[in-house]
């Protein structure tokens, strides 16, 4: 086991290495704190995330879950529950409301958080951990303000904890061995990117307050899960909500940060319809069901523009209000290859067209056979450890990053900048859809280091 | 023969009727001309574009083809074989260098004439044409300046002679189908669509001055048939520059003019690589041909999000400078239905959602059974006569179509309006890339007659 198990160790970090990661042996360790063999870990905010990021954890044998805050009773005793099937009753709790997570912060046996907390709490979670000396790893979201990206990237200068921004697409299968083409440069240059996030969320939106999906329509105080916080971000605001799971894995393709950067951006919003029409229509709902007189700010379809500074372009594509199949619509086009992404991540499911190898014969080819020679090392590695996990296996991928870059004193490769820039894009749509599509300049978070910084994913 | 032609014609003019092309019936000849029995047409310009109208027009024994204009005798005598080839020999030449087009326009006998020019020529030609008192057929094109676009409709305005612009992929065999489905209220309320010109030109833009495809790298001058002016709006022009192939169909099905308009704008442009690395890659070619030392100022991507009046989104795109399958990327998005393009048109090329209808699957079908069962009435009609038609039959619906509106005194489906609307994209989308992605204001060019215009295609 022992054996097994430095083995285990030795491919990580082999691999880790293969991905690059290594920027300086001391960087992620640069604020200085010891650590034990296992590394002891706090979670703020246990729903049905972070519950996913537990499941995921207690797999491990390398962490130790030493604290739990939520607020929601309800979540806390799901975790309890998910903990005590594993093993590991009684795990210590911070559950006096809103702010009792400060006291989980103050836990000296905590090394690192992850947050898994509603988009509008991130910023106080996450600000906080870094103040009180905890690694960070955070849940994907948008910014609720500019400023509040500035704030992220301010502590974390002043502080120097790192935080990772927790985005599992950048680990699916496909976006990984797409990645790998493109370090291949089997794409030639890159020139315009496609991502988004499509995916009807219209059940998990509203519920009956008992049951999260499919089950009412029920938002606020009265739904159960999302619907409790997410759904009022759609009453009250309009824009790229939802940017990471389709700029992360450009993001990472396109060397953003590192050695490119995002410049600016304009994003247009459709009518919002598809929610009142799923209120209206909804067995539990009707005309005269309350809700229906909700007028939902939030386009259907919201796509964002964005330059990059070395010539690229993005489209980004916002779609969760309406009946439709899960897409996240990647679209990978370089010099001399293009990828189009058609479905949930399933090899099969994507255009590909490279002429060189394909005789010009202007004609797409099924992505399988492309995607599955050039699958990425990782997944060669990890195949079996991620099967069983989250979301087709990225889940297992992202957490054991996280974790395999505190053991092993490795910079994160979705780090601060990353978090900042991506965060940025929410607020940034907003503003120029308020203001008719108005062009936004996008911040250079890095202050001018994405130039020499060099690419770790 | 007889019975079958009045058959024929009736069989049409219950079919344009079908469609609604009716509005008022003295419309069309508002300006009062007497036509013969026949309609007796010019050509100005016929180069392949204009030869491809002229085979279309000798099927038909509606129409007498009285002359030919063009200042290239090679085009010339190229029309002149297909003409003889159908016992029409010595059609009247007007090939005098660039303006004796004027003189075929003093030509009595001529009722309309069909304008295939380069796109540079096509507001002097097409609204020479209009103060001639000739009716216009115009092929498609961007205008070279938003002025232009005011000029026809003022033109127009002044001698009320009918124009129409000859998009033919508004009658596209699955577009159709798809406005059909529109129609019928399959998709529902729409709220997003998606279209463009994703076309690799690279072996048309260039050429060896002999043949017209993939045979070199030249253009300008040394180049022949497109490469010879098309290649020059890429080193000059940077912009949405062929906007109505992916935007008629969708303008067609979002009412645009009719119930609807379009508002404002914002394009993106990708750097530009894709003809430079041709040049250079090319056998004919290489790093020290002149031609590899042009830098082409036209983005090998360029995105244009439009906004509509009644809340919809497009997004345009037009890529055509970058190795890649044929694929104008439609996607009509409403609230219960969506469909996406993956093709040339064929039926079985595409995905297509309805949550109602699959049963909330949340799985894409292919579209083939779809489009077959929603064939338009138009192409059931008609299969036979465009079978051997141009890009796929869609060249024989749209000279049907003009020709019908003639001789039958009906409006045109596609009118002024939409020509100096969809040809504005171009010079908008210029100012809009020039200035990082502005949003330009796009002109109501129909003052305000959009609110009561009937929906007539």
């Amino acid at each position: 086991m022992k054996t097994n198990q430095n083995r285990r160790n030795f491919l990580k970090l082999a691999s880790l290495a293969s991905i690059g990661s290594l920027i300086s042996p001391s960087s992620i360790y640069a604020y200085s704190q010891s650590l034990s063999k296992k590394i002891r870990i706090g979670l703020i905010a246990v729903g049905f995330r972070g519950q996913s990021h537990l499941n995921e954890l207690l797999k491990r044998d390398d962490v130790e879950i030493v604290a739990i805050a939520d607020p929601d009773k309800k979540m806390l005793a799901l975790a309890q529950k998910i903990l005590t099937k594993n093993n590991k009753p009684n795990v210590k709790e911070y559950s006096n409301g809103d702010y009792d997570y400060r006291n989980l912060l103050k836990n000296e046996k905590i090394d690192a958080v992850i947050v898994s907390s509603p988009w509008e709490w991130h910023k106080e979670h996450g600000i906080d951990a870094m103040r009180s000396g905890k690694i960070v790893g955070m849940e994907v979201s948008g910014a609720m303000n500019l400023s509040d990206c500035w704030d992220f990237v301010k502590t974390y200068k002043e502080t120097k904890v790192p935080i990772m921004i927790l985005e599992n697409v950048c680990y699916r299968r496909d976006v990984m061995a797409v990645l790998n083409m493109v370090r291949k440069g089997m794409f030639g240059e890159l020139i315009h990117a496609q991502g988004g996030y499509e995916h009807d969320l219209r059940g998990v939106l509203f519920n009956d307050g008992e049951t999260a999906y499919n089950s009412g329509v029920e938002f606020g105080e009265k739904g159960f899960s999302e619907a409790k916080w997410r759904t009022n971000h759609y009453v009250n605001r309009n824009g790229e909500l939802y940017p990471t799971h389709g700029l992360g894995p450009l993001a990472i393709m396109l060397d953003v940060n590192r050695g490119n950067r995002l410049v600016r951006l304009s994003s247009f919003a459709s009518k919002s319809k598809g929610l009142n029409k799923y209120i209206v229509e909804h067995s539990k709902g009707g005309e005269n069901h309350p809700n229906a007189k909700i007028n939902f700010k939030q386009g259907d379809v919201v796509t964002t523009q964005i330059q990059c500074a070395n010539g690229e372009t993005i489209l980004l594509t916002h779609d969760t209000s309406l009946q439709r199949p899960y897409n996240l619509g990647f679209r990978i086009q370089g010099t001399t290859g293009l990828w189009q992404d058609f479905g949930w991540g399933e090899a099969n499911q994507g255009f590909i067209y490279f002429e060189k190898l394909m005789n010009k014969s202007h004609k797409w080819d099924n992505t399988e056979k492309w995607l599955k020679e050039n699958d990425h090392p990782l997944w060669k590695s990890y195949e079996k450890e991620a099967e069983n996990s989250g979301h087709g296996g990225m889940d297992y991928f992202v957490i054991n990053t996280f974790i395999e870059c505190i053991k092993n004193n490795i910079s994160f490769p979705l780090d601060i900048y990353d978090l900042a820039t991506w965060y940025s894009i929410t607020p940034l749509s907003e503003i120029s859809i308020e203001n008719n599509g108005a062009v936004q300049e996008i911040p250079d978070f890095t202050n001018g280091e994405w130039k020499t910084r060099k690419s770790v994913f």
